[in-house]
Protein backbone atom coordinates (compact mmCIF):
# COMPACT_ATOMS: atom_id res chain seq x y z
CA UNK A 1 0.00 0.00 0.00
CA UNK A 2 1.28 3.45 -0.84
CA UNK A 3 1.76 5.66 2.16
CA UNK A 4 0.89 9.20 1.27
CA UNK A 5 1.66 12.33 3.22
CA UNK A 6 0.93 15.91 2.24
CA UNK A 7 2.63 18.96 3.72
CA UNK A 8 1.46 22.52 3.18
CA UNK A 9 4.31 24.99 3.49
CA UNK A 10 3.73 28.71 3.71
CA UNK A 11 5.76 31.85 4.14
CA UNK A 12 3.24 34.42 5.33
CA UNK A 13 4.11 38.08 4.98
CA UNK A 14 2.04 41.22 4.85
CA UNK A 15 3.01 42.00 1.24
CA UNK A 16 3.22 38.56 -0.29
CA UNK A 17 2.51 35.01 0.85
CA UNK A 18 4.29 32.10 -0.79
CA UNK A 19 2.97 28.57 -0.50
CA UNK A 20 3.85 25.09 -1.66
CA UNK A 21 2.19 21.70 -1.45
CA UNK A 22 4.56 18.79 -1.03
CA UNK A 23 3.31 15.28 -1.65
CA UNK A 24 5.29 12.37 -0.26
CA UNK A 25 4.60 8.87 -1.50
CA UNK A 26 6.75 6.04 -0.22
CA UNK A 27 9.31 8.50 1.12
CA UNK A 28 9.63 10.26 -2.24
CA UNK A 29 8.72 13.96 -1.97
CA UNK A 30 7.33 15.67 -5.06
CA UNK A 31 5.88 19.06 -5.90
CA UNK A 32 2.10 19.04 -5.99
CA UNK A 33 1.45 22.78 -6.30
CA UNK A 34 3.00 26.13 -5.54
CA UNK A 35 1.96 29.73 -5.80
CA UNK A 36 1.89 33.20 -4.34
CA UNK A 37 -0.77 35.45 -2.93
CA UNK A 38 -0.09 39.07 -3.87
CA UNK A 39 -1.23 41.28 -1.01
CA UNK A 40 0.32 44.64 -1.80
CA UNK A 41 -2.51 45.43 -4.18
CA UNK A 42 -4.82 45.82 -1.17
CA UNK A 43 -4.48 49.01 0.83
CA UNK A 44 -6.62 47.73 3.67
CA UNK A 45 -4.69 45.84 6.34
CA UNK A 46 -7.70 43.72 7.35
CA UNK A 47 -8.45 42.80 3.75
CA UNK A 48 -4.90 41.46 3.48
CA UNK A 49 -5.40 39.37 6.61
CA UNK A 50 -8.74 38.15 5.30
CA UNK A 51 -7.16 37.09 1.99
CA UNK A 52 -4.44 35.13 3.83
CA UNK A 53 -7.03 33.35 5.98
CA UNK A 54 -9.23 32.53 2.99
CA UNK A 55 -6.37 31.28 0.83
CA UNK A 56 -4.94 29.02 3.54
CA UNK A 57 -8.40 27.58 4.27
CA UNK A 58 -8.92 27.05 0.50
CA UNK A 59 -5.54 25.30 0.14
CA UNK A 60 -6.33 23.01 3.07
CA UNK A 61 -9.76 22.16 1.67
CA UNK A 62 -8.34 21.51 -1.81
CA UNK A 63 -5.22 19.49 -0.96
CA UNK A 64 -6.06 18.06 2.48
CA UNK A 65 -2.56 18.39 3.92
CA UNK A 66 -1.59 16.46 7.06
CA UNK A 67 0.57 19.24 8.48
CA UNK A 68 1.34 22.92 8.10
CA UNK A 69 4.98 24.02 7.96
CA UNK A 70 5.47 27.74 8.33
CA UNK A 71 8.49 29.98 7.85
CA UNK A 72 8.62 32.14 10.95
CA UNK A 73 11.36 34.70 11.55
CA UNK A 74 11.91 35.34 15.24
CA UNK A 75 13.61 38.66 14.75
CA UNK A 76 12.58 41.74 12.88
CA UNK A 77 13.52 45.32 12.23
CA UNK A 78 11.22 46.77 14.87
CA UNK A 79 8.21 46.08 17.08
CA UNK A 80 5.81 47.50 14.48
CA UNK A 81 6.90 45.13 11.73
CA UNK A 82 6.89 42.20 14.15
CA UNK A 83 3.31 42.98 15.20
CA UNK A 84 2.26 43.01 11.53
CA UNK A 85 4.14 39.80 10.82
CA UNK A 86 2.62 38.21 13.92
CA UNK A 87 -0.85 39.08 12.66
CA UNK A 88 -0.14 37.57 9.24
CA UNK A 89 1.19 34.42 10.91
CA UNK A 90 -1.77 34.43 13.29
CA UNK A 91 -4.45 34.42 10.59
CA UNK A 92 -2.57 31.71 8.65
CA UNK A 93 -2.30 29.65 11.85
CA UNK A 94 -5.99 30.24 12.62
CA UNK A 95 -6.84 28.75 9.22
CA UNK A 96 -4.80 25.64 10.06
CA UNK A 97 -6.15 25.42 13.62
CA UNK A 98 -9.73 25.74 12.36
CA UNK A 99 -9.07 22.58 10.34
CA UNK A 100 -7.21 20.80 13.20
CA UNK A 101 -3.92 20.80 11.32
CA UNK A 102 -0.75 20.52 13.42
CA UNK A 103 1.64 23.46 12.93
CA UNK A 104 5.41 23.36 12.72
CA UNK A 105 7.47 26.50 12.41
CA UNK A 106 11.00 26.97 11.18
CA UNK A 107 13.30 29.99 11.20
CA UNK A 108 14.51 31.15 7.75
CA UNK A 109 18.10 30.17 8.59
CA UNK A 110 17.02 26.66 9.56
CA UNK A 111 15.11 26.26 6.28
CA UNK A 112 18.05 27.43 4.15
CA UNK A 113 20.42 25.14 6.07
CA UNK A 114 18.08 22.21 5.66
CA UNK A 115 17.61 22.67 1.91
CA UNK A 116 21.04 23.90 0.76
CA UNK A 117 23.38 23.14 3.64
CA UNK A 118 24.13 26.85 3.98
CA UNK A 119 22.36 29.39 6.17
CA UNK A 120 23.42 32.21 3.87
CA UNK A 121 22.01 30.74 0.64
CA UNK A 122 20.20 33.17 -1.68
CA UNK A 123 16.56 32.81 -2.74
CA UNK A 124 17.83 31.63 -6.15
CA UNK A 125 20.07 28.99 -4.59
CA UNK A 126 17.20 27.67 -2.48
CA UNK A 127 14.95 27.59 -5.58
CA UNK A 128 17.62 25.81 -7.60
CA UNK A 129 18.12 23.17 -4.91
CA UNK A 130 14.37 22.66 -4.55
CA UNK A 131 14.14 22.25 -8.34
CA UNK A 132 16.83 19.58 -8.33
CA UNK A 133 15.62 17.76 -5.21
CA UNK A 134 12.04 17.64 -6.43
CA UNK A 135 12.92 17.28 -10.14
CA UNK A 136 10.86 20.26 -11.23
CA UNK A 137 11.47 21.70 -14.74
CA UNK A 138 13.24 25.08 -14.49
CA UNK A 139 10.56 26.85 -16.51
CA UNK A 140 7.98 25.80 -13.92
CA UNK A 141 10.08 26.96 -11.00
CA UNK A 142 11.65 30.25 -11.94
CA UNK A 143 8.58 32.45 -12.52
CA UNK A 144 7.47 31.68 -8.99
CA UNK A 145 10.56 32.59 -7.04
CA UNK A 146 8.51 34.11 -4.24
CA UNK A 147 6.58 30.88 -3.82
CA UNK A 148 9.71 28.86 -3.11
CA UNK A 149 9.98 29.96 0.52
CA UNK A 150 6.69 28.23 1.25
CA UNK A 151 7.74 25.08 -0.58
CA UNK A 152 11.14 25.19 1.16
CA UNK A 153 9.40 25.30 4.56
CA UNK A 154 7.41 22.19 3.59
CA UNK A 155 10.51 20.29 2.45
CA UNK A 156 12.47 21.41 5.51
CA UNK A 157 9.70 20.00 7.69
CA UNK A 158 9.76 16.75 5.75
CA UNK A 159 13.53 16.44 6.27
CA UNK A 160 13.25 17.29 9.96
CA UNK A 161 10.42 14.88 10.66
CA UNK A 162 11.75 12.09 8.49
CA UNK A 163 15.26 11.64 9.80
CA UNK A 164 16.57 8.08 9.47
CA UNK A 165 15.86 5.96 12.53
CA UNK A 166 19.57 5.45 13.08
CA UNK A 167 20.19 9.14 13.53
CA UNK A 168 20.53 10.19 17.11
CA UNK A 169 18.30 12.86 18.53
CA UNK A 170 19.06 14.66 21.73
CA UNK A 171 16.57 16.72 23.66
CA UNK A 172 19.22 18.59 25.64
CA UNK A 173 22.90 18.72 26.45
CA UNK A 174 22.18 16.58 29.53
CA UNK A 175 20.51 14.04 27.26
CA UNK A 176 23.53 14.08 24.93
CA UNK A 177 25.93 13.55 27.81
CA UNK A 178 23.91 10.67 29.24
CA UNK A 179 23.87 8.91 25.86
CA UNK A 180 27.50 9.64 24.95
CA UNK A 181 29.45 9.10 28.15
CA UNK A 182 32.53 7.94 26.26
CA UNK A 183 32.68 11.14 24.20
CA UNK A 184 32.43 13.58 27.07
CA UNK A 185 35.49 13.92 29.21
CA UNK B 1 -38.90 50.52 15.85
CA UNK B 2 -36.02 49.83 18.20
CA UNK B 3 -32.64 50.18 16.55
CA UNK B 4 -30.31 47.58 17.97
CA UNK B 5 -26.58 47.44 17.63
CA UNK B 6 -24.21 44.93 19.20
CA UNK B 7 -20.48 45.45 19.65
CA UNK B 8 -18.06 42.72 20.63
CA UNK B 9 -15.01 44.12 22.41
CA UNK B 10 -11.93 42.04 23.08
CA UNK B 11 -8.52 42.46 24.60
CA UNK B 12 -6.52 39.55 23.23
CA UNK B 13 -3.35 38.56 25.01
CA UNK B 14 -1.36 35.38 25.12
CA UNK B 15 -2.07 34.77 28.82
CA UNK B 16 -5.60 36.02 29.14
CA UNK B 17 -8.28 37.34 26.82
CA UNK B 18 -10.99 39.64 28.13
CA UNK B 19 -14.21 40.19 26.24
CA UNK B 20 -17.42 42.13 26.56
CA UNK B 21 -20.64 42.31 24.61
CA UNK B 22 -22.24 45.74 24.47
CA UNK B 23 -25.84 46.05 23.35
CA UNK B 24 -27.10 49.43 22.21
CA UNK B 25 -30.83 50.03 21.88
CA UNK B 26 -32.02 53.51 20.93
CA UNK B 27 -28.60 54.96 21.72
CA UNK B 28 -28.56 53.43 25.21
CA UNK B 29 -25.58 51.10 25.69
CA UNK B 30 -25.92 48.24 28.17
CA UNK B 31 -23.87 45.25 29.22
CA UNK B 32 -25.00 42.04 27.56
CA UNK B 33 -22.17 39.74 28.64
CA UNK B 34 -18.55 39.78 29.72
CA UNK B 35 -15.92 37.22 30.54
CA UNK B 36 -12.35 36.05 30.34
CA UNK B 37 -10.55 33.25 28.60
CA UNK B 38 -7.74 31.92 30.79
CA UNK B 39 -4.89 30.82 28.55
CA UNK B 40 -1.97 30.40 30.92
CA UNK B 41 -3.19 26.94 31.87
CA UNK B 42 -2.14 25.74 28.41
CA UNK B 43 1.56 25.23 27.83
CA UNK B 44 1.17 24.84 24.10
CA UNK B 45 1.33 28.10 22.18
CA UNK B 46 -0.85 26.81 19.31
CA UNK B 47 -3.47 25.50 21.70
CA UNK B 48 -3.72 29.00 23.17
CA UNK B 49 -4.19 30.47 19.69
CA UNK B 50 -6.78 27.80 18.89
CA UNK B 51 -8.74 28.61 22.06
CA UNK B 52 -8.76 32.33 21.19
CA UNK B 53 -10.03 31.58 17.67
CA UNK B 54 -12.70 29.19 18.90
CA UNK B 55 -13.94 31.51 21.65
CA UNK B 56 -14.21 34.55 19.36
CA UNK B 57 -16.06 32.48 16.74
CA UNK B 58 -18.38 31.14 19.48
CA UNK B 59 -19.07 34.67 20.81
CA UNK B 60 -19.88 35.89 17.30
CA UNK B 61 -22.19 32.96 16.65
CA UNK B 62 -23.92 33.41 20.00
CA UNK B 63 -24.38 37.19 20.12
CA UNK B 64 -24.25 38.17 16.43
CA UNK B 65 -22.32 41.40 16.94
CA UNK B 66 -22.25 44.01 14.18
CA UNK B 67 -18.64 45.02 14.81
CA UNK B 68 -15.50 43.92 16.59
CA UNK B 69 -13.60 46.46 18.69
CA UNK B 70 -10.16 45.33 19.74
CA UNK B 71 -7.63 46.72 22.18
CA UNK B 72 -4.36 46.82 20.29
CA UNK B 73 -1.15 48.17 21.81
CA UNK B 74 1.21 49.45 19.15
CA UNK B 75 4.27 49.27 21.31
CA UNK B 76 5.73 46.47 23.35
CA UNK B 77 8.71 45.46 25.40
CA UNK B 78 10.50 43.70 22.58
CA UNK B 79 10.09 42.11 19.15
CA UNK B 80 9.43 38.67 20.66
CA UNK B 81 6.48 39.83 22.76
CA UNK B 82 5.11 41.84 19.83
CA UNK B 83 5.23 38.79 17.56
CA UNK B 84 3.30 36.79 20.17
CA UNK B 85 0.79 39.58 20.66
CA UNK B 86 0.43 39.94 16.88
CA UNK B 87 -0.39 36.24 16.62
CA UNK B 88 -3.03 36.48 19.36
CA UNK B 89 -4.54 39.52 17.62
CA UNK B 90 -4.28 37.73 14.26
CA UNK B 91 -6.28 34.68 15.29
CA UNK B 92 -8.93 36.87 16.97
CA UNK B 93 -9.12 38.97 13.80
CA UNK B 94 -9.32 35.83 11.64
CA UNK B 95 -12.36 34.76 13.65
CA UNK B 96 -14.03 38.12 12.95
CA UNK B 97 -12.96 38.15 9.29
CA UNK B 98 -14.27 34.60 8.80
CA UNK B 99 -17.70 35.96 9.83
CA UNK B 100 -17.36 39.18 7.77
CA UNK B 101 -17.28 41.39 10.84
CA UNK B 102 -15.67 44.82 10.46
CA UNK B 103 -12.76 45.37 12.84
CA UNK B 104 -11.86 48.55 14.72
CA UNK B 105 -8.78 48.79 16.86
CA UNK B 106 -7.94 51.19 19.64
CA UNK B 107 -4.74 51.78 21.57
CA UNK B 108 -4.99 51.25 25.37
CA UNK B 109 -4.43 54.97 26.01
CA UNK B 110 -7.25 55.90 23.65
CA UNK B 111 -9.62 53.49 25.41
CA UNK B 112 -8.78 54.82 28.88
CA UNK B 113 -9.16 58.39 27.65
CA UNK B 114 -12.49 57.61 26.06
CA UNK B 115 -13.95 55.90 29.14
CA UNK B 116 -12.47 57.88 32.02
CA UNK B 117 -11.13 61.05 30.45
CA UNK B 118 -7.63 60.15 31.62
CA UNK B 119 -5.01 58.18 29.75
CA UNK B 120 -3.37 57.13 33.00
CA UNK B 121 -6.48 55.63 34.62
CA UNK B 122 -6.00 52.32 36.45
CA UNK B 123 -7.82 49.10 35.59
CA UNK B 124 -9.99 49.67 38.67
CA UNK B 125 -10.89 53.20 37.60
CA UNK B 126 -11.84 52.00 34.11
CA UNK B 127 -13.95 49.20 35.66
CA UNK B 128 -15.63 51.65 38.03
CA UNK B 129 -16.48 54.05 35.22
CA UNK B 130 -17.82 51.21 33.05
CA UNK B 131 -19.95 50.08 35.98
CA UNK B 132 -21.42 53.54 36.39
CA UNK B 133 -21.88 54.25 32.68
CA UNK B 134 -23.55 50.92 32.04
CA UNK B 135 -25.31 50.72 35.43
CA UNK B 136 -23.88 47.34 36.31
CA UNK B 137 -24.10 46.17 39.94
CA UNK B 138 -20.64 46.22 41.56
CA UNK B 139 -20.83 42.57 42.58
CA UNK B 140 -21.26 41.63 38.91
CA UNK B 141 -18.34 43.76 37.76
CA UNK B 142 -15.57 43.30 40.29
CA UNK B 143 -14.86 39.59 40.03
CA UNK B 144 -14.20 40.03 36.33
CA UNK B 145 -11.65 42.83 36.39
CA UNK B 146 -9.68 41.27 33.56
CA UNK B 147 -12.74 41.22 31.36
CA UNK B 148 -13.24 44.96 31.59
CA UNK B 149 -10.57 45.79 28.99
CA UNK B 150 -12.63 44.01 26.35
CA UNK B 151 -15.82 45.74 27.42
CA UNK B 152 -13.98 49.08 27.56
CA UNK B 153 -12.82 48.59 23.94
CA UNK B 154 -16.45 48.01 22.91
CA UNK B 155 -17.71 51.11 24.72
CA UNK B 156 -14.80 53.19 23.38
CA UNK B 157 -15.79 52.13 19.86
CA UNK B 158 -19.40 53.05 20.54
CA UNK B 159 -18.36 56.52 21.74
CA UNK B 160 -16.05 57.02 18.76
CA UNK B 161 -18.54 55.91 16.15
CA UNK B 162 -21.54 57.61 17.73
CA UNK B 163 -20.42 61.18 18.06
CA UNK B 164 -23.28 63.69 17.89
CA UNK B 165 -24.15 64.78 14.37
CA UNK B 166 -23.31 68.36 15.25
CA UNK B 167 -19.70 67.44 15.89
CA UNK B 168 -17.43 68.18 13.00
CA UNK B 169 -15.31 65.48 11.49
CA UNK B 170 -12.42 66.18 9.22
CA UNK B 171 -10.70 63.62 7.05
CA UNK B 172 -7.54 65.67 6.61
CA UNK B 173 -5.99 69.06 7.18
CA UNK B 174 -7.06 70.01 3.63
CA UNK B 175 -10.61 69.02 4.52
CA UNK B 176 -10.48 71.12 7.69
CA UNK B 177 -9.21 74.16 5.77
CA UNK B 178 -11.88 73.84 3.09
CA UNK B 179 -14.63 73.72 5.73
CA UNK B 180 -13.21 76.43 7.97
CA UNK B 181 -11.98 79.13 5.60
CA UNK B 182 -12.74 81.87 8.10
CA UNK B 183 -10.57 80.24 10.78
CA UNK B 184 -7.48 79.75 8.66
CA UNK B 185 -5.54 82.92 7.85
Amino acid sequence: MNKERIILGIDPGTNIMGYGILKIINNKPSLEAMGVLQLNKYDDHYLRLKRIFERVVALIDQYHPDELAIEAPFFGKNVQSMLKLGRAQGVAMAAALSRDLPIFEYAPLKIKMSITGSGSASKEQVADMLRRLLKVPAEQMLPQLDATDGLAAALCHYFQSNKPLGEKKYTSWKDFVSKNKSKVK
